[in-house]
């Protein structure tokens, strides 16, 4: 059985610590058993590496999480790029050509889920009986039912089509549901309906088949071309609604989504995270500080505070689901983002009257990492080696460089920089755009 | 009639904008008619000279004030450093040798006054009566009493000998007191006792001649390289406990100390100043925010939160006078100083396994200003010129640098700037120890 973890997302309910390019499953801040912290993407990945119970994970995503993912989980995942965004099917569809590209066969089980789902082992206990019900051609499509602790008018509803599971703990599905309003979940209730988990199973060929009908191109590098002929459309719609027959085998246990920063809190390892300071009568707070300067807290109740390089939350608890539509006025560019190289951190930026900016970041990669062969067209770059050792390229020559010292790389100048050890660098960018953006990429061979 | 404003106190009441080596008196914080903001001691010395009462002010203070003062009031007044703190008695003495060196009559009336007190017209009318009771020999020192508003247990009180006031509105006094118990301080006012307002008058001459008995040393210079013959006592206790007649001439309008954050918010001229974004639903909540990044607050109420280069506050109003207590574990060096030449911010700072340290600073220089010559033992010190212009002097030799030019200073070497317009730098350290104290000072003549 093959798993495809879905990442994707992006936004603000979790701000400062997520925002447009550093999405939730990335925040390193669920306990682990020995102490450390790990991201929920790190998690539901050990967990499944830990169940034992697939051959081979793969990541579809959109470009923008590529750097995130390959610097928290490296070579434990195989990553499917989706050229632009277009719905889960399409990515799906991707993946399963990918699965297929790499001589998976087409009956293989496939397990589609979300990267960030809070839950435990008997999910992945689940998961597994779903492959297996998969395998026994119980139904065209197995999907996963989450039993109900409430009548919750988030979740989507699948509703049973008899009370009893077959061999496999499998139920045949009578219909979907839409997200309710009270009064209907309650009724769902009474059918015995589940909630959608997003988790699918179908065999590898289910799926290649239906590709085919949208698009001529059925390898995984010829679709990622033409990635445009699929559809705009999501799996539910495209593949759910149409199959012949759908299964759903019930899982009951911890099974949580840690959007908004009540729920996250709850999970956080201790009540302070990073540089704080409280007076004793501080009660019920969560603060997490990822600034290098000490939040104080004297005499408060009740509060999430957080603190990031992009912005500094104070918010009552009950009213922390909120914080996406009041941060919605902030347009900064972020602040941070981890890279494949390792991340960067902006210290300070400043826009003269004349439009002229400055932007002062840290860079800090990672041993045997290496920033690419690169020019920007509108900005001047001073890197100042602060600690560790590199090999730094200029125009097409290579020296070795450590603490002290200083390349002044000015706009058009092609540059690299390969970290011989932990690297950190302060580079201060100078120009009329300092923009992700202004970058033009060039070859460049490390091992010539 | 002279004035000498005592320019002292450091602390963390008013954390995390003041600290060590900002105290609260320079705080920009308090409205202006022209709808802009200006600081305790820029408002005090405002009043004065709009009252017109005094021909000249002389702040006394310690060496680590010379700099926000001379940015904060350049050429209006005359600033007297103690070359060591030894309390209120030596600094007035040496304001007061300063005055007599300047060629200020024996005879001349003199009033010394806090520089951080929050009060108004009236205030100033009050300290003109006690130059002319000074002037008429009423007593040889005069005070100012505050009518109190409440028996409080902060101040210490003046006790009248008489219910009636000379022609001079001043009051014989018959004694002081520490700060009272409540008990003590609800019978104190029933003797018609007032606060002691730390305002005296006196003739120059009074005071030279008590400083005589201690020092041979009569001239300012002298006495500045003699400090420390000079006794470590109050003023109260070396002055005020001794005098042969001492008067009081009341004040009963504003006056407040605005010593902590409660205190200060209620004077603030708008609830939020800087990047501030608040949900609808935040009440009495007051936010300074002075770093770029922007501070939401979601549903909160009663608050203080305020926000510096050096840390982030969110206290509880009420608790607010405690701010003090809890950040006292807080021991890191200041991040944010107002020079002579404009102002520095830290941007960052690591601290490397092996020692090694890195600080990345932003300087802005106003036009005309220039950074004394100088080097420094334990750091490196790489400039990158992101605005404005400037002359750079390196081991001697000067060139004129503008935006992009970047200075790769080596420890030892010796160097200054002066800048020609608005002048912004990015300053990265990096070396074994990174403190301001790690610099010699050497002459240079910008005007060669």
């Amino acid at each position: 059985m093959k798993i495809i973890l879905l990442s994707g997302g992006s936004g603000k309910r979790l701000w400062p610590l997520s925002n447009d390019v550093r999405s939730k499953q990335f925040l390193r801040l669920l306990p682990m058993a020995d102490g450390g912290t790990e991201s929920m993407i790190q998690r539901v990945v050990r967990q499944i590496r830990e169940s034992g119970i697939a051959d081979s994970i793969t990541i579809a995503t959109g470009e923008s999480q590529l750097d995130p993912i390959q610097s928290q989980l490296s070579n434990e995942v195989s990553v499917v790029t989706e050229p632009c965004r277009r719905d889960t099917f399409p990515a799906i569809a991707l993946a399963s050509l990918y699965l297929k590209d790499q001589g998976t066969s087409p009956d293989e089980p496939i397990v589609v889920m979300p990267c960030d789902v809070f839950t435990e082992e008997g999910y992945f206990s689940v998961i597994q009986k779903m492959a297996k019900a998969t395998e026994a051609n119980v139904a065209e499509l197995i999907l996963m039912g989450i039993t109900p602790s409430s009548p919750s008018t988030k979740y989507g509803y699948i509703v049973p089509a008899s009370t009893e599971p077959d061999a496999f703990g499998a139920y045949p599905v009578s219909r979907f549901t839409e997200k309710p309003d009270t009064e209907h979940a309650i009724e769902l209730l009474t059918e015995n309906a589940v909630w959608n988990g997003g988790v699918f199973a179908f065999r590898l060929g289910y799926l290649t088949d239906i590709v085919k009908q949208y698009s001529d191109f059925d390898s995984y590098e010829a679709l990622r071309r033409h990635f445009e002929s699929l559809p705009k459309i999501s799996f539910d719609y495209e593949v759910v609604e149409k199959a012949k027959s759908v299964a759903m085998i019930p899982f009951s246990g911890e099974w949580k989504d840690l959007g908004t920063w009540d729920a996250l809190s709850e999970q956080l390892p201790k009540e302070y995270t990073g540089y704080v300071v409280n007076s004793p009568d501080v009660r019920h707070t969560h603060v997490v500080n990822e600034l290098d300067i000490p939040i104080v807290c004297v005499g408060v109740d009740n509060l999430i505070i957080s603190a990031s390089p992009d912005g500094i939350l104070i918010a009552d608890k009950e009213s922390s689901d909120t914080v996406k539509e009041h941060v919605s006025v902030i347009n900064s560019r972020p602040m941070f983002e981890e890279r494949r190289w390792g991340f960067y951190k902006v210290l300070g930026h400043t826009e003269y009257p004349d439009g002229h900016r400055s932007l002062t970041k840290l860079l800090h990669l990672n041993p045997g990492c290496a920033i690419s062969y690169q020019l920007h067209a509108r900005r001047d770059e001073v890197w100042t080696i602060v600690d560790g050792e590199a090999l730094l390229v200029i125009d097409d020559k290579i020296i070795k460089v450590g603490r002290g010292d200083v390349a002044d790389i000015k706009a058009g100048q092609r540059h690299a920089i390969k970290a011989l050890t932990h690297l950190e660098i302060i580079e201060v960018q100078s120009g009329s755009e300092l923009v992700e953006e202004d970058i033009t990429r060039l070859p460049w061979d490390w091992d010539e």
